[in-house]
């Protein structure tokens, strides 16, 4: 695997998180010196795939920027999953452990990172709701091959910034915790080159528990004090 | 219950974090019109809070503020419960339950904060114990008298930065959870006549195991990411 030059599948990637993160992987290619990563969303639909890359390609267009160096194309999620090294579930949590059966094979020896938080309403707020093995990441790890590298990143990124390429200069905390430290360092690069993110190690996967709960936090935060699209910054 | 002039004890407050409560309330007098709060020291013994407390003026007196205008007492922590119309657990969690019960009366139609976070350490790292209520701010209010208001609080201040009344002029946020409007509105009003904090509403009691589990992250970051008693801050 190829850190520079990586196939990243993005399943779920025609939602409100995912189209954020289609946009800044992509412009790596043009942001940090010798990264020639590769794009593919991933969807139920293929046609909404497609169009969501179609779609993904014309903002940077719009946006100026130079798309000959970028490669964004959809896919099914089964798809995507099978060609890409690394996959990114950007899918409710209710939805992603069936995903991931229909897929099993294609995640042998991947790097799979889940930004995954399960969470419900109570009243008007949003409470944290972990599955029994503790969290989402966890969970995941249970139900994937062995071989499969799972990284717990990205549950703390708000969209909107995300999405707002040309404008948002904010640099947020991105917490990243893996029990394989080659993986984890993998994705705390690729956090740092979509140079809206400030890569934090949050250590083995066990920890992913806090990370998930912060982001029904975010939400009950922004609600309470009529603040919008919050991110963290530790210091 | 006047909110400018109110007997707050901080009980444990020789330990760490307390000392800093300590400091930072008792300025309140100094930095904001019209508070005229009284600190009370709480400790198991009486002659180490009463030590702190002499402690703690000499830190204001050799930092040139003029404390004529502050009180600031040393008690045992029944006692400095007795007084108090708001009472800060800067206590581990292990030793609250038991002070609770012997200072159950004490509790009556006061604000109770607690600060409090269940953690244990395995391997380098801390990770979130909650006991079976599902925080410590539920064990808590499970415990105490139903007249007793409790607000959750101050688990996520850095020690260091809040003793550091003079150099430290970092803000950081404050998350505030309770049941009860009225005591979490007051707490946070403490909070940001403290100078380095910026209150946030977290919303109902419920909500505090998030802000416990907050504790444990924020070590570990610093362990693992070679950084200092950090802070949080969301925008």
């Amino acid at each position: 695997m190829n850190p520079d030059k990586l196939k990243i599948a993005i399943l779920g990637g025609t939602g409100n998180i995912g189209e954020g993160m289609v946009l800044r992987l992509a412009l790596q290619n043009l942001m940090t010196d010798g990264v020639k990563n590769e794009v593919i969303i991933g969807s139920r639909s293929r046609e909404t795939a497609d169009e969501a890359a179609k779609q993904a390609l014309s903002v940077l267009e719009n946006c100026g920027f130079d798309t000959s160096k970028i490669i964004i194309t959809g896919n099914t999620n089964l798809e995507a999953a099978k060609v890409a090294e690394l996959i990114i579930l950007t899918i409710r949590f209710d939805h992603v452990l069936p995903l991931l059966d229909e897929s099993r094979e294609a995640l042998e020896n991947k790097i799979l990172v889940t930004p995954v938080v399960p969470m419900a309403k109570e009243g008007n707020l949003f409470i944290y709701k972990p599955p029994a093995e503790g969290s989402a990441a966890l969970a995941i790890q249970k139900k994937v091959p062995e071989s499969t590298k799972v990284v717990a990143a990205f549950h703390n990124i708000p969209a909107g910034k995300l999405k707002d390429i040309v404008k948002c200069k904010a640099v947020h905390d991105a917490i990243v915790c893996s029990d394989d430290a080659e993986a984890k360092k993998l994705v705390m690069e690729l956090a740092r080159n979509m140079g809206c993110l400030r890569p934090l190690d949050g250590g083995p996967l066990n920890q992913a528990s806090t990370m998930e709960s912060l982001t029904p936090l975010l939400i009950n935060l922004a609600k309470l004090n009529e603040l919008k699209d919050l991110g963290m910054n530790f210091s």
